[in-house]
């Protein structure tokens, strides 16, 4: 927990991959207890890769640090119960499920009847709910069509799972504003969200949808260009990349001013009858003004066009792989307050990242690393359903729950 | 507005391009009360392409529908004067800043001694304050050096503003929790957001800084095939294209009886002593499997491809430019209940997507189509500021604000 604006609120997570796991995180960042469920030795996302040597998975400790574990036999009715049990059980600031493994044993229409104020939110593929991922939505959406020099018939896929990510966090803005509604109202709300929706919601608030609907002409492929104004990489003389942005009139005039691009600009203009100084022309003109930028860094070393970007504030940055960010860049490092570094069991020592925004006068609490898998199952059930150790011990002992040593396979030696 | 989750809750909106203005819209669209401010003529992003015919703009009026505008004249010490009074009027729902535009004379730290119970939300470039747009984040993450078929010397862009659209939904969430605190607490909270620490947070959370950081081979392109499991893109007889994942067991099951690979995978699985019921081994293996797969698809038209995949649940999708997605996909029609065809001024008849979530039992409200610029000045400076309509007459006698037959060139006429 990075910090307690959500503090007292009980969130019970069921969830595999990135999409629910993320809200999740988001919110246990922001101060809910987030107790994600799993089956005794592991969920289908346990072992994704990357992982370490041991087989410990860096994909699921980095997506599930901050949060508590529990370990319950999901496939036996009287598991399926506990759960049910943990989404449903009294507390102002519980009756919170967040999950993205829809499944009629645990459905908000009947766990509404037990606890009437519930808050869920159903994370799905589609609104149908068939199922869908980040990628079999992306290739639908148009996206990887007009990605690098792609076309319909060579698509190229983004790697960032984008939707999966804008889908946790619409997730998580949902979660809060109804927690928010019922602080209010006393009311709880039933959500569900598809990703399917993120998708095509979000390309139609970036103007795509009715771009496609109304203009004549489709948007294609621009290689490494910028939509709509100037922007594109260059190579330096030693081989370095820099991507160089001139939306705004003042990025333009910066980056004018750092080439000493003056009296070239205004004899084209001149000649061509543009005015650079709209972004429109910018675009229009992007293939003359990218010539120009791209002759005046091919002769200069990647330390000598950074120092006049720099100086002359130009909009810009630096290719790297996220290797060499982790070794240079300060902002992806423990100098920055988001950072910080952690051991996780299983993976070693490592920088990981709290929440991402940064709230004045207030302390950041430090990231708590991934759970191993059960740790916290014997603390949720005596906080969470108050039962007795003798309770609990029954449990364990018909095996409807399972604590580190049974539950995680990186439990003990190897790690 | 969509649902009236945030109902009584009033935002000020100061913004320009995607961050603020899509925080801003997800809140809207949820039931808080966003109001716009903009310079008298329209901010640095009012024309922003595309544009219809007329010169309105498609991509502003996609990210502002479901606000109020007010316009003012910002470049004067008393319409300054007019937006920090917005920000500070009383009323419990009040008092919340998200802004993209950080400035001097809109400070949240002065704003605060007004409105103690003040909520902030400054999105930023870097954390130190200076200017970074999505694509001088994203080319510091390593994300374009692995997309496609690209590399360090030969980056490929994104072109979806992933990183734009992340952080605008941090923002909505960690504004809803400030809310959420201050319903609880009555304390206000005074954030600050990165675009690149959404982008770096987010890389750490994916796993892949871990990665980095403690796994000697580092992460290279991979074309379009799925990173840790298997999917990639196939090409049908009569050349459209489809995206498969097996990335869960039961996809990968679904793909084999599909395609009547059984007994194929078997004698290859024997060869190569490989388990492809492991998602780790068909990573290993994704060649061989491709090369099935593609052998499979390429002798069957689409509708053979999509009936076989279908009928055997295999996860994948077929490639469309946007265009064709708003011409076929039922996902993307006023048919799926997100979204709805509306009217938008100087814009025309078109679809557009109220809030991705869908909420049981609650109807959804109507998407209120972008306003013109200035459309609600007056009535903000009643409801909001109290003013009488004589104060009002008096402001714009000034010229320190205007209604949309001043504020908008789009006003008459052309549209």
């Amino acid at each position: 927990m990075t910090y307690d604006l959500l503090a007292g609120t009980r969130i019970i997570e069921s969830a595999a991959f990135i999409a629910a796991p993320l809200g999740g995180l988001t919110l246990a960042q922001l101060g809910a207890e987030v107790i994600r469920v799993d089956a005794i030795g592991g969920g289908i996302d346990y072992r994704r890769l990357p992982t370490t040597g041991n087989g410990r998975s860096i994909y699921w400790t980095s997506l599930n640090k901050d949060k508590r574990s529990i370990a319950i036999d999901l496939k036996r009715p009287e598991g399926r119960e506990l759960v049910a049990a943990l989404v449903t059980a009294p507390g102002d600031g519980g009756g919170v499920l967040l999950t993205n493994i829809p499944t009629k044993w645990l459905d908000p229409a009947a766990l509404v009847r037990t606890r009437p104020d519930l808050i869920s939110c159903v994370i799905e593929g589609n609104p149908d709910g068939t199922t869908a991922v980040d990628y079999t939505v992306n290739c639908a959406t148009g996206i990887p069509s007009i990605t690098g020099n792609g076309s319909l018939d060579n698509p190229i896929n983004q790697v960032l799972p984008a939707w999966d990510l804008a889908c946790a966090l619409q997730a998580s803005t949902a979660v809060v504003s109804a927690l928010f509604h019922r602080k209010v109202t006393g009311q709880g709300s039933r959500m569900n969200l598809a990703l399917s929706d993120t998708a095509f919601s979000l390309l139609s608030h970036l103007g795509y949808v009715t771009e496609a609907e109304l203009l004549a002409s489709a948007r294609t492929a621009l290689g490494n260009d910028i939509y709509g104004a100037f922007g594109r990489d260059f190579a330096t003389s030693d081989n370095r990349r820099v991507m160089v942005a001139a939306i705004s009139l003042r990025q333009w005039e910066a980056l004018v001013a750092a080439c000493d691009l003056g009296e070239t600009i205004r004899t084209l203009e001149h000649a061509t009858g543009l005015n650079f100084a709209t972004e429109v022309d910018r675009f229009e003109g992007r293939d003359l003004i990218g010539a120009l930028v791209k002759q005046w860094c091919k002769v200069r070393t990647f330390s000598e066009v950074a120092t006049a970007f720099d100086r002359h504030g130009v909009c810009w940055g630096r290719y790297a792989s996220t290797r060499e960010a982790l070794e240079t860049d300060p902002r992806l490092s423990s100098v920055n307050p988001v950072f910080e570094r952690i051991t996780t069991h299983g993976i070693g020592a490592h920088l990981s990242a709290g929440a991402t925004v940064r709230i004045a006068g207030a302390d950041r609490g430090s990231v708590r690393p991934a759970p191993r898998l059960g740790d916290d199952t014997d603390f949720v059930l005596s906080e969470v359903l108050q039962l007795t150790g003798e309770q609990i011990g029954r449990l364990h002992d018909q095996g409807l729950v399972a604590g580190p040593e049974k539950a995680d396979p990186f439990y003990s030696g190897i790690c």
